[in-house]
């Protein structure tokens, strides 16, 4: 019986696992790659993580691992299939409100089963991240950190003064436009209904910049590009025409999807499938905290789920000494 | 008139420097000490910022101001000897509530005054961090920089080979001893309470180190000595003894003051004169934010201060689009 595991070795898992690790706490944790990083692993170049300038995604990942490894953290490679309260909240039915409250603080033990057998637990941390939703077209995978990206606020200072695009119609789409016009010579921001889901503000504001041009009822078919992204072929989804964009970069903002479905039964999740918590990382199940990209926040960044990682883990110290 | 004026250059502040300048935002920091970096300057070893294990502080506050440097941020080695609101606020009187809001939002503007001249800034970044509280004891003032240290990482090599002692019972006290016992004959850990605070795995280290003795339910009276610390005057809190250390340094580490000060007429502080601020970094005030350890958080550590940066810039992209 661990008094933590950590589900998830990106940002957020790792500096869990150092943290915990630190704090003495006995700790595992799990990661269903072969590698630790998660997202980072695949980001061509992280220049917003201080102290290490413009390193590559994958040395960055890589870096955080061998700093827990060095700490001497547990690590099992395995896929997690469901979590279980195996602990006090069972019996909550034959307790008084106030009896359940108590208890459920002492008696709470997790039940993970996963791929590689069942673990125990007596806190559990979710940092399984997120995943950014894909266009699924021609390119993107192939030119995914060659002038494709997912995140404005990652990788748009590599744009300067270059011409980007946007795919997408929701609030992250029209500000990673309004972000992007900043220092891009021009982008298009492509939407492929009449209006945008954005927040009227937002619209109103991306609408005013004179370097910004809205390319309405059009979907992206292909991204062009041999080491890097060269143009993009559109296509208005009314009139059927096509065109091709000569542009830099392609900035695919149509959806964030939270890894948090294992977790669902356990604790609540607002309305995009986020896990609720706050800073403190504290779900609404006692003793189940969720760390990084897949707790509902607003900043998805290295720097922030380093943050949760140790405020995960601080908050865990003080529920077990309770 | 700058977008956003950072007051410090500790790890929020540098973490900002960086967002903002990512961000495409006029930004100036402000710095009153010609070294960046805070409180981690004066940390001997660093060994949770993930990705950079068993760090001297020193050279982790470098790494961060050369990162902000490559990027292009801009410093100005100034003190802020007051912050005033000159913006739709002086006005609100004149105007209804609703237009009070509206306009708060368009037209703040901060004057910052400074000894090196006054700046203009339409946000402003509380980063000012915190210092280390005293004991405020008799000679305690009197000798400070003749024995008594508020930095083992910086004194500690004054003490080679001879008797110290560390008031405090944190994980910086812990941290200072484990610290000191490397070159000092012997340490005495004063503690007013029964147990210590800090970190189980730093208690399990501190505890093994033959020359380290820990002294409980004990604080410190007085630090004696003419023109050198010679002795300590300390009492037990339970049995009401007094005995006398014979000893030449005294490092005292029992907390940390918020310097947030010149904030104070422009945000509410809580209790312990931390600026309110949830985890966005807004302020009570519209256009202040507060990051790192003068914001009222729970966790105040690099990973924290890092984070904050970033978030406080994201709330101030927020607040300038609107």
């Amino acid at each position: 019986m661990y008094d933590v595991v950590i589900v998830g070795s990106g940002p957020a898992g790792l500096s869990a696992a150092i943290y915990a690790k630190r704090a003495g706490l006995s700790a595992l944790t799990l990661e269903k790659n072969p590698m630790s990083g998660g997202q980072v692993l695949n980001t061509y170049e992280v220049d917003n993580y201080p102290g290490l300038p413009g390193i590559n995604g994958f040395e960055l990942g890589m870096k955080f691992r061998e700093h827990a490894d060095k700490l001497g953290c547990e690590f099992k490679e395995a896929s997690l299939i469901s979590v279980e309260n195996i602990g006090a909240w069972e019996e909550k039915a034959e307790l008084s409100a106030a009896s359940v409250d108590a208890k459920s603080k002492k008696d709470q033990e997790f039940l993970l089963t996963t791929d590689q057998g069942e673990i125990r637990a007596r806190t559990v941390i979710a940092a399984t991240g997120a995943s950014h939703a894909k266009l699924n077209v021609p390119g993107e995978a192939e030119l995914a950190g060659m002038g494709v990206s997912y995140c404005a606020t990652c990788d748009g200072a590599f744009f300067r003064g270059k011409v980007t695009a946007v795919a997408g119609g929701g609030d992250v789409a029209v500000e990673d436009a309004i972000f992007l016009a900043r220092s891009c010579e021009k982008v298009y921001l492509i939407h492929r209904r009449d209006e945008l889901r954005a927040a009227a503000v937002l619209q109103k504001e991306v609408m005013a910049l004179p370097n910004v041009e809205i390319i309405w009822d059009t979907v992206v078919e292909k991204i062009n590009g041999k080491e890097q992204v060269e143009s993009l072929s559109v296509k208005n989804v009314k009139t059927g025409e096509t065109k091709e964009l000569i542009l830099q970069g392609v900035f695919v903002a149509v959806g964030i999807i939270p890894a948090g479905e294992v977790f669902r039964d356990l604790a609540e999740c607002n309305e995009k499938g986020y896990l609720i918590a706050g800073e403190d990382c504290a779900t609404t199940m006692p003793g189940l905290y969720a760390a990084g990209d897949v707790r509902g926040k607003k900043l998805r960044q290295i720097v922030t789920a380093v943050a949760d990682g140790a405020n995960a883990v601080t908050s865990i110290l003080e529920y077990l000494a309770n």
